[in-house]
């Protein structure tokens, strides 16, 4: 499965990091000191490695999307990586699956993220997996666990090695796409709701963008919940999906005044309201609050205008950006907090236990990701565009699975098409594009194939909406 | 026991508000209409009343605390007032026995808390007393009720019309001054710490002023959950009682950096932080929160500098007055919040709960209100000083019984010394006033009655802590 992209057994080295120990390696599992070390059994499966005796981490090749610079779709490059990545003490290599793509995720593009280091790198924040090998002094993973993984960075490739503290054991019956759904948007509405926002019974809550990620999870985790009242912003056409969701009020943000829609409902305001726009809408949270209720802002999204950074968005996000005074706390007793998961990258502990008791409600039935479309790494361009374009309806995922072949050819052919739209987009007629684009789609339904199926036909969609959003 | 230091029977209006309406009072009590209205009972019992045959409501007269401008302790004055209160519908009469004094009656008194309405008025923010009468619609109060009372002022005095729904009955075994010191200082330890901070087993918690009355009581309060670190500010000589209290490290402020002595400790930093003082110690306290930490903001001790108002104190404060950008406080993962009960007026139903909890938490024992003193209504000008100058530990509480005779003219003795020493400050040797002073503490102890041997003894004590804590 793996390193099928890369030009046979190159022996250059590419990437820092990837030194391998393989003298190190025999302590944890000393019986096996003279045999391959532990992640041997899958490098053999990578037949082309066996048959030219190559040291085998050496002959090891991945693929691994890596930003190359900030801008916009394109920095993101799928990168054919050599070398197993060497394992530090306490950590595991994993062989990713899926990954989840976060709002953060695109920021870090644009370069508006300073978690994530300086390009070339590799982003991604959360994965599913199986475990590989297992470094030194861990004793809570084995080779072949099924793992989510929440890690700073990194995990946007065919492996990957992180801490096995930032691992946890998927349940049963969850799928790998619903595991790398999982671990930012759930912690993150888990935290924000219940450490922040102490969510009670009877009291009611803003959810901006509930049908993304974060505000899907969220509306789930308020069903936990007795008697909240939701309200959620999202655009007209995705409300019946929120609100068979659990969304009991929906308001579209493009054709109505939020803040009206929630005063005719809740004259008195909010317990709580959760902000991932920033900017003005951060302030107009504050005011919707009742006394005792609590904004949790999380995000700047309103920063986010256009596939580059724009410098004018960020300006007004910068200049409405929402500072309170305690005296005007004090008087309204009223609570401002601020979170990212980003940043709470130390604090293990804290994310364990948030963990543990999402994965059991997860057992328990009352949560469940909602997948609005896997996609193929070749495709993380697509992929983070439908996100940005807010025409998602939950969480987007990339998964590691080579396209096939024909998808292949299809998706470059679609590049050309892309290219030439580009050069002369207002010489050529319009209805000659349009029938192109029509072929485009008759094409794309007779290969769909079962599996990925969901891409393509988000694909097909995408155009729709956009113009409804307009 | 009402009226006593009134010149007898006067039939002139002396407040607003004091009309009597004995026509409306029937229509709750039908029966009773061609006898005494609801309360009668009791004004039958002002003997003096009753001889002259001057109509009840007119002849009742009551002793009542004012504030009569913005200044000094002098500025609370005790007056006598006549007329019944009437009451509206919803409204209970509670004859008053204790009154709690509060920060927020300092600050009120210099003209620095504008939830008091301009002078002349009665302060008072919680009291506890019997019910009287009750008005139209009350029908969870009865005559004889014992009652603690939390309203926004108008308690500081032997009688208050205030709504049925801010009064609570008072648990079997809990004492008058007990119930007096219980409202604000427990509901808004409550409050901060369970709805605001979320306090959960493990946290840890800076409580600064640990030995004043919201110290004691979040003290309290935090030993209801399992294993919360406790740091506590207070002068040395509170060390003992805050420890005996629940205070896990005392911190002298006086003589140490608090920030530097919670770091040695704690280098993470901490969960909670409440915050009475405001100012450049709001700074401190944001920098000391851990991730997901919480600080919670509910005063501005700091703006109160000497008697009057200090325009320097209060300017530094707002110059030093924290702000905080969104932005620093998703990257820091931290919670601001203000919280002030004087502006939760409207909110019966938050603090009904937050009431019924503490209620229930006194009668398994855990809470405990610690009285610091009692004072006469006379000896209001004392009590507030005490406050003020940090010398209590837990509550300071006014009472309404008459001072006895002989401690009045004790009273008035010290006044005039107190006179003599203002206008010939400098010029009389001090060796004279040593002396002088030592008498009258000889006095007081002659004169000491065991019911009112708290205020006394404090009293003394009063002149030694001060020097300590220059």
């Amino acid at each position: 499965m793996s390193g099928e992209d890369a030009p046979a057994q190159q022996q250059n080295a590419v990437d820092q990091k990837q030194e391998t120990k393989p003298s190190e390696e025999p302590k944890t599992e000393p019986p096996k000191s003279e045999s391959p070390p532990a992640g041997a059994a899958e490098a053999a499966a990578t037949p082309a490695a066996a048959t030219e005796k190559v040291p085998e981490e050496e002959a090891f090749t991945y693929r691994s999307l890596v930003l190359t610079g900030y801008g916009g779709y394109d920095k993101v490059k799928l990168q054919v990586k050599k070398g197993k990545p060497a394992l530090k003490a306490g950590e595991v290599l994993v062989r990713v699956k899926a990954c989840g793509l976060n709002f953060a995720d695109l920021l870090a593009r644009q370069g508006l993220y300073d978690r994530l280091p300086s390009p070339p790198v590799t982003p991604g924040m959360e994965c599913s997996g199986v475990v590989e090998a297992v470094g030194e002094e861990v004793t809570e993973r084995k080779v072949g666990d099924k793992v989510l993984v929440l890690n700073r960075c990194g995990l946007w490739q065919e492996v990957a090695a992180v801490p096995a503290s930032h691992t946890f054991i998927i349940p049963d019956g969850m799928s790998f796409e619903e595991a790398a759904a999982l671990p930012v948007n759930y912690v993150t509405a888990y935290m924000m709701l219940f450490d922040f926002g102490n969510l009670r019974p009877n009291q009611s809550i803003l959810i901006h963008a509930a049908a993304g990620g974060v505000g899907i999870a969220a509306t789930q985790l308020c069903q936990t919940v007795k008697d909240v009242t939701v309200f959620g912003t999202a655009s007209a056409s995705k409300h019946e999906t929120i609100s068979q969701g659990g969304v009991t009020h929906p308001i579209d943000y493009r054709t109505k005044d939020y803040v009206e829609e929630v005063r005719k409902i809740s004259p008195k305001g909010l317990d709580i309201v959760l902000d991932p726009l920033g900017g003005s809408d951060t302030h107009k949270a504050y005011n919707l609050l009742k006394p005792m209720g609590k904004l949790i802002t999380y995000g700047a999204a309103n920063m986010l205008a256009g596939q580059k950074k724009n410098l004018l968005a960020v300006a007004k996000n910068w200049y409405h950006q929402f500072s309170i005074h305690t005296l005007s706390l004090i008087q309204g007793n009223k609570s401002v907090c601020g979170f990212h998961l980003g940043y709470l990258d130390g604090e293990t502990e804290l994310i364990s236990q948030a963990m543990s008791t999402i994965l059991d409600l997860y057992r328990q039935g009352k949560i469940k990701p909602r997948i609005d479309s896997t996609w193929h790494l070749e495709q993380v361009g697509d992929a983070m565009r439908k996100m940005q374009e807010r025409n998602n309806i939950g969480k987007v995922i990339l998964i590691t699975e080579p396209m096939p072949e024909e998808e292949k050819k299809e998706e470059s052919k679609k590049e050309d098409k892309k290219e030439e739209k580009k050069k002369d987009d207002k010489k050529k007629d319009d209805k000659k594009k349009d029938d192109a684009k029509k072929e485009e789609k008759k094409d794309d339904k007779k290969k769909e194939e079962p599996k990925k199926e969901e891409p393509k036909k988000e694909e097909e969609k995408k155009e729709e909406p956009k113009k409804e959003e307009k």
